[in-house]
């Protein structure tokens, strides 16, 4: 339970069609496991066509999610027709990114009008003790034209 | 020319190895154009398996070439046998990222014997005019144990 | 020359009565050296009062000087009664700031009608061959009510 | 409790005597509420010295203390002798810093035997329902030299 109540109570229907637009999230076999106000958690398998040159999963991977899940955390609490964009991220990497499945959790930290402030985490194999990165994001949205 | 000198007269072949075993690179079609001491420029086409949901490449694509571009361009002036990491990045989305082709360019600002601080940008069709975006991002060197 | 054409022609004398109402820039002594479009030079003496704990200047005084640079480099491209506010920054830290004198510098990278993002350096006694920090902020703009 | 058991058992006294070494932090009135493993509470009053142009505290001035409280967070943590130096941070603003005093909350969220990892926020008269900024910062062990 996030606190938050969202403006659109269809927002779940516009993320979900969203988010099967979103052509990389196929590419990186990436699935939404739970979408609530200002919360949404993604997941994907850990393989061999996402790795860097150690053979864990890649930061742009592990961060391609992470930004994901920032945006429709934040697009869940914005008014009908709104759409999300990323302003800016930054992640920390704490530890390589190991496992058979990679959990990228967004949630946020504050609400506006115009510019969200997300935070989130990845956990491999969803050990909450062992966060593999750390994500502090802006969204901004792009209200519809009037 | 950079106006580095690099530490590891093999930095090339380290390189361009540890680049294409990288997984995620391949799945993206992203290619390394230019190596150079403290300059990397990597490229990929934009493409239906790339985008967000508005069409453009997403946020996440751009963001694993350029943190790819920076970490090669840190370990290019890196000592023999180290292995680079990135600790973090930040990356500013400054404009959708159109174009049939998305070149991702990472340079040394600060060579450390530990940290290396890189900057770079991403341009839509080699347009230095107009940056899709810019990432600043902290690489660790490990170092091999003697 | 930045290349920004200021969309209020009265920007120089809003900043300069703004940059004065900034307590802080008086208790860190900071003045202004140059207030061009999209283009800002703070600068401010080393002393006692703005040490860390080895003697040299706090990375607080220079993100502090660095934030306003940035801030006013935004203002100078607003239009008439916007004021700007500081969504977020990332500033990374390359040398220790020694120096009798730290320049303060924040540019415009992207100037839009809410968002601007912009970059910067500080300085130590103006040597652009050593930079002693990078900052990468997002300014917004408060437009007036209307 | 942070969970954290600290390498040195003499760090209180060690961050105490570096902390009053800081000329910065008694320019702005920091004091130090809490030293734990890992965690940092300091706080100041807000004042004229300390504000931007609208009145609120500068978001210079809670950087400053947010850097430092993250920065011994991280030293609290290092083995004897090290010296902790931040290497980067990315500051969120939230909120106005209204209120009479700021509470600035530096805590480890990785500790490694070179960096470190800390996040923190400060809070407006401690209403942690409120968050003014949000801090995510890199720090750095320098070791003693053997």
């Amino acid at each position: 339970m996030s606190g938050f109540s969202p403006r659109d109570p269809g927002f779940r229907a516009r993320i979900e069609s969203s988010f099967a637009g979103q052509g990389l999230m196929r590419t990186l076999g990436v699935t939404m496991l739970r979408l609530d106000p200002g919360e949404v958690d993604l997941a994907f398998p850990a393989g061999p066509g996402l790795t860097q040159q150690h053979g864990f999963v890649h930061a742009g991977a592990v961060t391609s999610a992470l930004d994901t899940a920032c945006g429709y955390a934040a697009m869940s609490l914005m008014e009908p027709g709104a759409e999300v964009l990323t302003v800016e991220f930054k992640v920390s990497f704490l530890a390589p990114a190991r496992g058979r499945q990679i959990l990228c959790r967004g949630r946020v930290i504050r609400s506006g009008r115009t510019i969200t402030v997300c935070e989130g985490e990845a956990l491999a194999d969803g050990d909450a003790q062992a966060p593999v990165a750390r994500i502090s994001a802006t969204m901004i949205a792009q209200r519809p034209a009037r």
